[in-house]
């Protein structure tokens, strides 16, 4: 059984709100007792006579001793997150009195919270899938325009309902198979088998185009790798700088709502790009000189895009169009990106003269040398309109959805395998027992994602990744 | 003018939770349009229409883009905190998400609040006086039982009530004095002057009795230094840790609302104890022998008190009395206090053979050497009571108001100064305009403590200290 759900009946409390000293924290309560234990120690208005979604002001006591002035909350079975009775205390936003609190209520009667046991259940209770569950845990960590919108569209359902409607047709065909099965002996047909096969493809496609979703919605959970390679002194660090400070500008900080930075990442139109410490990597020389080269540009080849920049004044013909060929070797191996950037712009050098002639590159785009002055900030925007180009963010459909969680993907594609399954069941006929099992597993991992299936260690494994709180 | 007078007709907005990732997190609106403003980018009901202190379920929005789904809490004045109107946004507990909210709040016509802004309002609307909102700010940062019981009880009025009650006594015979002045030529006397010096004299000893408990109220604030002295190897770090692994050992660390430990620190029945680092402080045998030894023992002058520590195995008569001799010197000189303690009761050396006559203790509890085994952790609840022996804390009554604030004691110290001068004059008669005068002054002193008299300046001061939000 799972831990979560051992101990459905007690009456959970945690602090809701970040750890830390703030005006307010907030303490929440869930559970058939939760308006009952409040009671216990709050001084004020009976929190059992008042209505739903009311906010009562008083004092948290133990025994006649003050703890705290806060305002109480309550929300009444199904109407809370949870769906069951839940109490929200806001109190002064110190440790020591949120510890207090806490220590009484449960000396009270509530049981310390699990890690996302909340979450747990409101899923339990029909308030969210299990899709929509994890969407909050993205939600809550989301930390760009583009991560925060998927994380939000799943939350409200956007995906589970897409899931929801193929597994109700699929579930037809199941139900029309499973009846042959009775028949076996008759040999009849309920399930009409070019029907079957045009609703399969048309899974199959929805399912095949979520999944190649998922490369995408990956960078923009993660945020995009992107390496500045090049020889020392080319402007790698000014580049850097000349990118991040542009991002800064726009970053307008509100006073005590401090922005999560990590320290060289840049959001260009809700897309994180997280530029990856480059200090391990050699001089571009050693790529055409040294052995073992693969094994110094490992960082390059945790990339998703690798920024090679050079001085068109200082760069030999031969030499270049070599380190430019291992380069998209190495790329193309990784299914990375290549850009090439000529730094020093200012010096008016002719690119006229730099032979890119008979070079594997992917694209018309990846052989276009972007030209820039890193120093004086020109030419940085053109490096921003091709990396967003390079994701395909900007090809891809305003509200189509867009998949972020590896489980998900694993489940669809256990389901799309299954169904492909059906599908040569079919051109090549099977006995009708054999379709009903595919249809039946690719139904399984299908239910898994919404929750509709689930077993205890998958969720186990899903809101313990929670924060306690949540 | 105060900067904080300035935008008092603005509506303020701040994050009023701790920073970081949590379950949720609430921002805070407040002023004659929070409830306008929010209801721009709320869809759900029409929050004006709501009744106060009522929550309300729906989604945040910029334009059509969904920022967050939310509980809006709706607080009408005069009954909220800053006694204006007031919205709560209880949103998930993101940064991104959190700044996307305020952005688009200001957007609509919020502005951002200053620090202590909110509180200033309420001190301005005659929610809480002066002393009573730095009383918010010294409950969030309270981090021991003792320290929090003082902040709550300055909160709730008790202080205030006091001096409320002295104050208006006074302001009777000043304005009775004040009435002399109009028919001095006439030499009448409307105020009794024995009246009068009776009433000082009462005011006086509440003053004084105030002003002395700030040296209470200060070491529980800010919690009292230790310095645990000794030569090497006698087991210093051992006693710490016996005395720090009792105090771990007390504490049931609730998940998810880690403690603020501070390093080094331990709290008896209430009081925070800081153990400041000895490593700065030479071997004891440097006081009898070195020059300067004042200096080398600088962290014995900034704590209140020093706990030396001896093997009674290894100490010559001679040596012995000249340390602690040396030791009461200073500690007399800092009006700290001093605990001998022998350690290593193991041995079973008798103390008798201890040679502490004609030493200047200061009571003859100090004179009384504790014996312990700190590698056994034995007599280290002695050490304790005797520490808290030592800050008077047992000896103080129970709902006595002990004072914490340096600005209060400062003013207390003026306004009992000028008091002094009156109690002079009226023994020394002299004419009515000067005995109004430092009465005058009494009451502008006892006044700025409440914020019944206040300027800009000390406004500013005070509530720029605020984290904002609160």
């Amino acid at each position: 059984m799972s831990s979560l759900h051992s101990g459905l009946k007690d009456t959970i409390v945690a602090l809701a709100t970040a750890n830390g000293i703030g005006a307010i924290s907030v303490i929440r309560l869930s559970g058939d007792q939760a308006i009952e234990i409040c009671n216990k120690v709050f001084k004020g208005k009976d929190l059992e006579k008042v209505a739903s979604h009311t906010v009562h002001f008083g004092t948290i006591r133990s025994n006649e001793k003050i703890i705290d002035e806060v305002l109480v909350s309550v929300f009444k079975a199904p109407n809370s997150y949870t769906k069951e009775n839940t109490i929200e205390i806001s109190c002064h936003g110190s440790n020591y009195i949120v510890n207090q609190i806490i220590q009484l209520l449960i000396k009270n009667g509530a049981v310390a919270a699990k890690p996302g046991e909340f979450t747990f259940r409101a899923f339990l209770n029909g308030q969210l899938d299990l899709s929509q569950a994890e969407a909050v845990a993205d939600l809550i960590s989301s930390s760009s325009a583009a991560s925060h919108q998927i994380a939000m569209q799943q939350m409200r359902g956007g995906f589970s309902n897409e899931l929801k409607k193929l597994r109700e047709e699929l579930i037809h065909f199941a139900s029309l198979v499973e009846l042959e099965l009775d028949f076996s002996e008759e040999d009849v047909e309920f399930a009409n088998r070019d029907q079957m096969k045009v609703l399969i493809e048309k899974i199959l496609f929805v399912l095949r185009k979520l999944i190649q979703s998922f490369e995408l919605g990956n960078v923009i959970k993660k945020g995009v790798p992107v390496v500045i390679a090049g020889k020392p002194n080319v402007g790698k660090s000014t580049l850097l700088n000349a990118l991040l400070n542009e991002e800064r500008a726009i970053v307008s900080d509100i006073a005590g709502t401090t922005r999560d930075t990590v320290e060289d990442e840049i959001n260009i139109q809700g897309i994180n790009f997280r530029f990856i410490d480059t200090a391990g990597i050699r001089d571009t020389e050693d790529i055409i000189e040294a052995k073992g080269v693969e094994k110094t540009f490992e960082k390059i080849q945790t990339s998703a895009i690798v920024i090679y920049l050079f001085d068109p004044s200082e760069t030999q013909g031969e030499e270049f169009k070599k380190i430019i060929s291992e380069l998209l070797r190495i790329t193309q191996k990784n299914k990375s990106q290549l850009i090439i950037v000529a730094n020093k712009a200012d010096k008016n050098v002719d690119l006229k003269n730099i032979d890119l002639t008979n070079l594997a590159f992917n694209s018309a785009d990846e052989s276009k040398i972007i030209q820039i002055s890193a120093l004086q900030k020109q030419g940085i925007a053109e490096i921003e309109e091709r990396l967003l180009q390079l994701i395909h963010f900007n090809q891809h459909e305003q509200g189509e959805i867009i998949l972020t969680n590896i489980r998900h993907v694993e489940a669809l594609q256990k389901s799309s395998d299954a169904l492909e399954r059906v599908l040569h069941g079919i051109d090549n006929p099977v006995t009708s027992d054999f379709l009903a099992m595919d249809i039946k597993e690719s139904l399984h991992y299908l239910g898994e994602i919404t929750g509709a299936i689930s077993t205890d260690d998958l969720l186990d494994n899903i809101f313990s990744k929670f924060c306690i709180g949540k």
